[in-house]
């Protein structure tokens, strides 16, 4: 299938993704992880639930921990332009058949819980509480740096329905894989907020969420993390990396939170505002599309995920495999 | 004056700025210090004018270099959302009583010339020949590895006037200065595309512009740009810098081309997309503002500046100064 | 006056720079700034002492802390190679007519105290006590990120006399300048380790200690400190910089203690073990002696210095000036 | 077998590794690698040889490619202090049984050929021919920015003798791998020049040269030449890395030349002047030892290696096996 052409004016405005909650089984574990190690800022805690953003944001959270007894994911949050779009999403999401749940959350004003055609479940807003702005508190830096929430990659069992979906809501293609065999898409990169994407679908049993990625100044503080987590028992934790992605330019690095739950650390990709912008297309064949200087991923990175709560798992049909690390 | 609250819904789209035409009285110096020292591409170029385009952008030109008797700026760029963007542009120019022209200009879909209230000329297109990506080209990598155009700065006589017809438009105030003994704004930072500006205004003689700047990857590529600078002719080129700026967080270097056209290679600021973004608000007399960490700028980079074309200049009334170097 | 020729057989083995003892006037506040700011770990405290090392020193001290009515400089300690050597050089001190004294210093072996022509009091040590490893602690590092004792700067009121003593007893010339009218040197360095310089004598009144410098990963951590001493009160003691020194073309920045002794943050020098290596010369009037990109120093940076312990000054004869920043 | 203690005073002064040559099928090709792609500087050429030096180092040459029929290594090439320390080896050498042969080689003052005990060619000399300084030419500054050759590293088949040979002649071991079962040395890294190394031994098939390193300014150098090699027809010759050794802390690559010959990229370990730095000690199964980040190393690493001109194959007799990538 081919890539659909961009809406260029969608039903309602997305401005970009906003937060992801965890659900973690040792809350205390996830806050050295999170906290102590990568370097996120606390907003507020309780003994059940985390809140935390990144340097740069003034929203107040990118991720919610919360104390659970299995590991998953309850929600994907995206943040809206202005309330009016609230209501049109809703509206839309209710004319597709799908649930529309409005939903107090802490910190935010009007909020709805929905759901893909697939069963990721997405909560919309439009307005968060504002902190005051840290970015300059350089006393309060450590870790790996984190700046921002970059975007959500998921497996998809249907990446060519996950890309008419959202590309229907708004989300451009900026780059994609193909399986030249069956001449499906493989996965796709898509973005609101002008980067080269704020969710990412990729091929395997799903929905599932693959990884959550926070933007970082440069790849000195990729490798400060990777030294420290070296050394302070999270050997294991690190998965894959430090390298670039053929795809989207980024330098990278992939670590496992306490749970498994997967987090890129990410810097340097490209502007993509342009409405214009032509979609870049790899083979999947092509080794340099997952790291441009040739190293294959490991099997646990193409397989493992966190689920979804309350979504049903479906495999793939597709019979195409990536190069995977003996 | 406080700062007008921002035009969610302007009167048509601006994606970003896009070029600017710089008149040279000697091309091949001109060339030689974006080419050879900077690491601009060349995308066309005749004995009259060169085209030039920074790594990741895929427009065709973001600085158009044209032979002349005298310096000066021809045209700012900006580039609209859709064609019919560029319809509704020309009527609101129109309407204002601004002059509107349309004009041919190579690589270049429609486009039409007017200006600003104060005389900046400007120039409006939707579409731009689009060329093949060379961001992961990285043999073509040189000087201080120019990744895109980032913003214009202009100096306003009045910037209070420059910011209300600015945001009128749709860009939006991420961060002022004010002198607090006028109530007047100094200063001020507007975005259209995600990042700190697209526009920013500086009290002083204008119109004028101040610089053009250019986004790259780290602050080493800085570093390396002065290194190459102080070793082959270009020492008296070098104004000011490195430091980092309060305003914007970002990293800076300001040099200056052989007519004195001020270019600032910048790195580091941050994501605003968030309609709700608070602007931040410095004031004059703070010497961080300009450097966080406290170094006045020169006498020259207050003063100094590149006439537009046809723009007759006006004092500002201020009577407030700037932390000048001694 | 000429360089002299490198004593290639020195009558002693000097290895390198090892301590200085700073005398401070608030130990809690010189803590706050060597510690909290820039980094280095405490390895012994009482209430009026502190010991220092950088994270890849296995020997117990490069800064001792002493709490004193009146800031000062106590000694200059030096490494020699082994207990023979000790002896060697104490003889030899004593041969030149001055002072020897054995002393006992916690953490050291044998030690004598003793001075320089000039009166800078000098220390000479074999052994220190050594400490386990903790370059490879990642958790550790903090400001600056300081990896070593780099240099000690003195001012001399005779360069040239400074010079051909520290010769005659091993160090190397490796660049200089010279006030070409007058034919005497201004400034020099000169190593023992392997770098440019573990001591290095500038023109004025003398002796005095200008500065103590400590070597960095990268320039990427000399930013990191700028950004932190900005936002957390010490932004008056940044002195000077960033920059790349012409001579060494290490990066550097100048910063200040509480009491107002200057440190040097450094990295990026040359190997210079061969001892064939030619000096490298430089005149006076080339601004990029000490700054390749041409920013002069403020006058503090010429004028100021630490006072060491029981010296009497002496006025420079020299009439020429470096150029100073306005 | 323990580590021997160090020889304080040896017999003569080696001041550091000065060169390789290197025999090559292509000589075309291999100066399309070493100049194009790794920087390194033409100092002379004809059609049968190439002469190279780095960035900071002002002797004639660091590397000789010389045009062969197949691959090997010529020499490694070591400057002594002095003229008096070159007849004191030759002397030292020859009471040892093995071969002395004064050779002209161009560039280079008086120079010996002879053999270490397992048949590595070596060549000493005292003073080769000093070029004008180039460390602040920064137009030169190409590929990945190399500023001076680091160190040899070998496969040895009696890694126990190895050392025991080495340190007789002053080397000292900074690091070394104990194969705890056996008891027996696996792997040791010795210095002259004041790094971790000018020479290292590993265990296998020997003797054989395992790597010649070069040392540059930053990691980000490093992923600089990655991102070059991968997009220049040079992915295949990516060998292993990036990554931090754990022993010697340095941050690494290892890139493969046009015959195979294997070429580290090397920055950031640490000062060992010391005379009395302990070594330390890592076991064979740490994968840590080999990379910080627990990456282990592919099969070629361990086993494929440059062989010496003239010197026979012995097989290593130790049954332990380091974690090799599956």
């Amino acid at each position: 299938m081919p890539i659909p052409a961009p809406t260029l004016y969608p039903p309602f405005n997305i401005v970009r993704l906003s937060h992801v909650e965890y659900r973690v089984t040792n809350l205390a574990a996830s806050r050295a992880f999170y906290v102590d190690t990568l370097g996120l800022q606390v907003t507020d805690e309780d003994d059940r639930t985390i809140y935390l953003r990144a340097m740069e944001e003034r929203g107040h959270h990118c991720i919610v921990l919360v104390q659970d007894d299995t590991p998953s994911v309850g929600l994907l949050g995206f943040k809206l332009f202005d309330e009016p779009d609230l209501d049109k999403a809703a509206a839309w999401f209710a004319d597709q058949g799908l649930p529309v749940d409005w939903v107090e959350r802490p910190y935010q004003g009007r909020t709805f819980r929905t759901q893909d055609p697939f069963g990721i479940p997405l909560e919309f807003y439009a307005r968060m509480d504002r902190l005051a702005p840290i970015h300059q508190h350089y006393k309060l830096y450590k870790g790996v740096k984190p700046l921002r929430i970059d975007h959500f990659n998921m497996f998809s069992a249907d990446v060519d329905a996950s890309i008419a979906f959202y590309n229907t809501i708004g989300f451009r293609v900026t780059e994609y894989t193909e399986d030249a065999e069956s001449g499906k898409c493989w996965a796709a990169w898509m973005h609101r907020k002008g980067g080269v994407h704020d969710v990412a679908f990729t091929n395997g049993r799903g929905p599932r969420l693959h990884h959550t990625a926070f933007w970082v100044p440069t790849p000195l503080n990729i490798i400060d993390l990777l030294d420290l987590m070296a050394t302070t028992g999270y050997l294991a934790n690190i998965e894959r990396g430090p390298g670039r992605h053929g795809i989207s330019n980024a330098f990278f690095l992939y670590v496992r939170d306490p749970d498994g739950h997967r987090i890129e650390i990410y810097c340097s990709d490209y502007m993509t505002v342009d409405p214009d912008l032509e979609p870049i297309k790899w083979d999947l064949k092509d080794p340099q599309r997952q790291t441009l200087w040739g190293a294959p991923a490991p099997r646990s990175w193409f397989e493992e995920g966190s689920v979804f709560e309350g979504a049903a798992l479906v495999d793939s049909q597709l019979k195409a495999q990536p190069i995977i690390a003996p």
